[in-house]
């Protein structure tokens, strides 16, 4: 019916393809993910309904749904989720501004582990409360890669990123209303950030915030000897 | 031809009709600016280009032509200007989160100076240097209203909202390119910010900004007992 | 869960954390009021949805409930509403256009009320009824910050700001259809009014107008001695 | 050179074609207005620069040249500007809200002169000065219908039209700055008016409001005997 | 609670306060209106829903509820609707380009309508079927005003007004999907008309377009002496 | 320098890599157009800038600037414009709403030329003067493909196609002032069309509309057999 | 009730007029295909919603609804449908980016189909695949005209422009969220496309993409001797 | 003045800050120069006017002025430019689509050769000529980080993207007219990219895209063991 999976992508782009959820029923979404493990890929689907996912999951053995991410991952091994990654560790930190921007994180975290990365998280940190975010930056420092959330204005990324040597990659959230208009305002806002290490995605795009962290920290363990690499 | 001056405005509004500049002639802005000395007034007038203002300042004995703020006063007295507010007096604050926002940050004080209130000026302290701000917090936590310019993605009036217990009076400014778009991603921003008590004017609207600032101020003077008032 | 509240807010910014209601569950809203209740600050939840609000309000004894404003307020002492400013009494006017501003008209109420300071009324006297609002002058003038709320094309707040000699906080509503674009257009409006001493808030934000009203006229009671001041 | 004018509106339209000015040499538009003068028609030339104005004029005998409108006219006969109308005369009213308005209100002066309606004028009667309309409204009632023309926030038009029983014409104008974003503000302010008798021509259009406005006087003059009507 | 309704609007602006019924009861709607009877106005409200409109129905023996035009209509005599202008007599023209546009068309007619002005109608004869217009334009050009509802593109207006010798009121509609942006397209077509004769209200505002084109028609009314005006 | 032309694309797409001239020097221009004359293929330059089209022009023996068009061609041979199609023989037709249209309809025309296909040319009938494309309807008919070219509400292209039985390809053109938006608005207007044969390019882009109006006469002058293609 | 269908359409434009559903009934939807199909006209539906679309299809012998497409298609003939094309021969090809986009491609395939023409289809060969549409060009280049439908950036329609020589209609989809804006992103996209040979239609409106395309192929059909075209 | 430069940056960020050049006369530019080069720090100007340029460059003996870039560094050593990396050593690539996104591209190459990191280019490559980046991939394979630059429809990261497995850093250039919108288009359509790899920054921001680029691959070179880069 006219969807059909790229297996390509995994040694072309260094991962498989994730599926888009949208408009794809919960028979295509087990066919495409068969066809995923067949060829030894870990599938990630995002932006999954709860009744798809569900009923998707009933047919493997290995499964993660997270319905707050709107996620779900299926693999040929257990899927481990929530580990906190050792100090020193090479890992991406995810940030956001306010409680309600947590679907976005966890969509970014669902998929930083999915790529194998680990992740820590510091949440409800945003501008109104500065003590806030000053008490996290020590621990921040310790990531190589940061995703910041956050709504309404979407001050928090240049703020952060006036704190760290590593990349920011800013996912602004259609957390808010009137002139936030559904996340342009933050997302046109990070954009014109001050500081120079801030890049973009999409509003609400936590998946492509967590891809990229992840790929620059699987990028730097992979030339890290094991020696240095203690997570 | 057509324009005439509000003197009614002093009595209804508390201070006279600020003449808005663009499209007039010298000889018009000097029969203004003469209707309201007449009528005991001191006039302001924005956004005045350097060759009107030169020509009309030159009718006046008491006049302050300020080139980088883009304005004319004038007054039957001498002008004083640029007078550090006391410790503990009564008071507007300035901010601006880069250089370039200046012009604004001037039009804005020139404008507080001539309601005859004092103003203190904090300036370059944007958020990709978060520890300038943080120095400046304890003078800043003296005004009682304070006026933040800020370009980009006009992230500085959240932040400074966070640590203070007075009005902001935020202004953005058209400094920035790309998706700043002339300064509406700053306007938006700063209309989505998460702190409480942050109200926006127009883009590059320092007179607004400083006008709102100096009526908050002049209103707490007006009430203060002289025991009370140090400034 | 990754929400936690602010509780240094109050003595930063002069009032506590006012909880923002959507996708928060009635547990999570429940479990922040009484950690603000704990620390002595009374609670404020906007935006809170009826079912949320009636679930929150059975577990506190002093709560207050108000559907049309979407706001809960609780505190540890009986909560008392709608009395009127006593005349010359510092307070804040809030004032709408047409009776279908008044959701976000009671939202700025509560928030003055929570906040300690008295608060005046003047409903539906938008401009196309230009007798209302000739009435309405000598008792708007005896507040000392207004709060103009208005949808349509949100002429109002200049209109009464040419009347008075104190900051009118003009807040857009979505009220309209078409090119009122759900609020956009009396945003823009209000900020290009050319009244000096007009200051705006977001679309709907019954909330920001109210607040900021509410510390100019906080401000000015703490300034004023006793003798002065007769609310 | 592909330019040809409309010979026929005059008899399907009620009025010949107005030449639109910008991007036609001096040439084009003198052999464009001796067509019409040879068809019995008064030619209007619209947004026509100095140079082009003053070079076509010295080709007629009977020619007017309005700079400020950026308007000519010519005529077989001579060309009479500028007189009042009579009292009770029917007649089209010009309101500008401030003086940097009048370009585009002499345009729409020099449409309803050229279509031979009579017309009065109101200047800079906006709405931060609010007695100043009030003091114009009796003789505003007078005209059958009324153009206004206002930039910045556009309040005028709801405004007025609060106070008559007439078509009101409302011509946004690209004056002022940031959110009035080039006069799309006061246009789709003037859209969304809660007052039922506004209709809305484009940004600066002083030709079509002049011209819309002069119609309905016109058909007004039309119907009326002689006995009734004094102008 | 807060909404009165304007009785004063009659005398000054020819016609009462017309109610839009949006975030109202069907008690308040019912009160306002027995507000209106009791003064000798005819009530006219618009955008009601269904259940609002039967609700209030019933308590009035004159009433006419609309549910395409979403109109309800009281008064204290019989409502008659729907009688075809005579010949020559002085009347409004109401055209739809689709027949999606009936709704907006509706609430125009029935506006007028109320206002005691005839209206003949031309229904879904757009450009694409460009000898519909054609055929319609004889019987067009004996109506005095011109409604002309269209959506998509919205080039109806300028097609019709290049054949007319008078105003012509256009109403964009949200008909149309994609990039006529919710009638935003037709809305901005409309207002850069090459034709002189066309002015433009909100999006969907039947209301609006049928008001202001049954003033024109009442106010030609008003001067015709009796021998002429036969409708 | 970074600039290389791509000699590949006459054999993927038909027709040469047209040159695209903003930002080009008149060296790299000459020495682009020798590496196509070079590979047997002739130049076409669009958006040159008068001085280097001039400087251009200079080095080869068989070139042609139109200066409206701001186009440059070179060949090998000599340049051959300006030929009516004869009757019957298959062509393109292209429209201009106003004269003012013109310099996006002589790219159109220019680049059909290029591209070898014969062209007509009907100017300045837009819809404000419907008799005019009335008229021209029968020998419109007689093209294969249609290019109509339009600036302010863009209408022309929708009544246009109600005409005919063939592609319309719609150029929108910056032409007008306010709410036409630079082009935007006729622009959205076209692709929102009720007509079905409608397709849309960007502003001002006579160069595409031209294009693809040339290579559907192409394709039909491929199949076409000798004895049937007349032109 | 004033929907009447233009039945002339068929002669003056090749193919009779598509009835656009929403908004219609299933009982006009029924009168209006009875009197196409009287007049000899095959009848196609767009946008009809299932309940509307099965209802209308109980009434007529030879009838079929597509609910992926939203198409109903009535016939005085039995209606065939999926038939590829022959090799070389005239024929239309769709391709869609990814599956989400699937709805779109079957509306303009049903389109082409009703009007004669074979169609093949290309799926899911997004940009990100890179191989998929490099796998696909040998068979694309056979196609006469190109229908590419997509959401997100839009960015296939180049992509596919660039290796070929026949016109591409390019179809937005509003598939994909956040900055691609319902569809505004791919349709300016489209538009602004680098490639010369790409012509735009509205976001979905796969109707009309496929009724280009097929007008094109249709005209190549006509012209064509029957020795040629072997389809 | 108010113009103070952030020591500190280069400690917390890795490095120093980069001067904004509007708005900044010589004398101040150099004066933050020399501010930089006292704390040891080398210095990077962007968006820098030639004359500024030229007049700070005459007073430092180490100083590269790139006019195509806008850009000026100086340093207290000699400044080394335009190295080719070695084969597998560590390094970004810069990749354009059109010649006339070079201005863009060249801000980026300095600022990643002000952070020492090297630098390979890939120029007029854009998806309109598909066999120009097929044949660049194998060597843009050897990059760990790529900035891409292109203007139009800005289809070029997308495409590249779906054929890497490194970071893309997207940068739109405002190289275009009309639907592009002054760069908005490219930038919407890169945030909307299918592909998971592409982060975006502001329209024209070369120097950020190459300051995230080169971030990332300063990170790998700090971790990597000498024996594994070779660059
Ligand atoms: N109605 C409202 N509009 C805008 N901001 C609000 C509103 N109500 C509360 N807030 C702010 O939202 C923040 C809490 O957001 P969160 O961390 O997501 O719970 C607080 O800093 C409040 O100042
Ligand atoms: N459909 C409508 N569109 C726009 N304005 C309307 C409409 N119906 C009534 N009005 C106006 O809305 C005002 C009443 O608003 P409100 O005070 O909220 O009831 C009146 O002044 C009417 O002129
Ligand atoms: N949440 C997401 N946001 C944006 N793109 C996604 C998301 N999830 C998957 N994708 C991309 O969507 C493409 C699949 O689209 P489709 O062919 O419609 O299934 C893949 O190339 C993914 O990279
Ligand atoms: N006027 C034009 N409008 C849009 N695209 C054009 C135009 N002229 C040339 N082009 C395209 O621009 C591309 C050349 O861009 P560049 O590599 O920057 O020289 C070619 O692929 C042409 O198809
Ligand atoms: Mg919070
Ligand atoms: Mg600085
Ligand atoms: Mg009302
Ligand atoms: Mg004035
Ligand atoms: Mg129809
Ligand atoms: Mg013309
Ligand atoms: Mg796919
Ligand atoms: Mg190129």
């Amino acid at each position: 019916d006219g969807a059909t999976v790229d297996l390509g992508r995994k040694a072309r782009c260094g991962f498989g393809e994730v599926i888009y959820g949208p408009g794809k029923s919960a028979d295509l979404v087990a066919r495409l993910i068969e066809t995923q493990l067949e060829a030894g890929q870990d599938s990630l689907v995002t932006r999954i309904d709860p009744q798809t996912a569900v009923a998707a999951t009933h047919r493997f053995t290995h499964a993660r749904h997270n319905p707050v991410a709107r996620t779900l991952r299926v693999s040929s091994a257990p899927i481990v989720s929530g580990l906190q990654p050792s100090p020193n560790g090479l890992h991406v930190a995810v940030v956001t501004a306010g409680s309600t921007d947590a679907p976005v994180a966890e969509e970014a975290i669902e998929t930083i582990e999915w790529m194998g990365v680990p992740v820590s998280r510091f949440d409800d940190i945003g501008v109104a409360g500065p003590q806030r975010l000053i008490a996290a930056v020590p621990k921040l420092r310790e990531a190589s890669a940061v995703v910041v959330v956050a709504g309404m204005e979407g001050a928090l990324p240049s703020v952060v990123a006036g704190h760290l040597a590593v990349p920011i990659f800013a996912v602004p959230t259609s957390v808010g209303y009137g002139a936030s208009l559904g996340g342009l305002t933050p997302l046109l806002g990070m954009l014109s950030a001050c500081a120079a290490n801030v890049a973009v995605v999409n509003i609400d795009a936590g998946f492509k915030g967590g891809y990229l962290a992840g790929m620059v920290v699987s990028q730097l363990r992979q030339v890290t000897p094991d020696t240095c690499q203690a997570s």
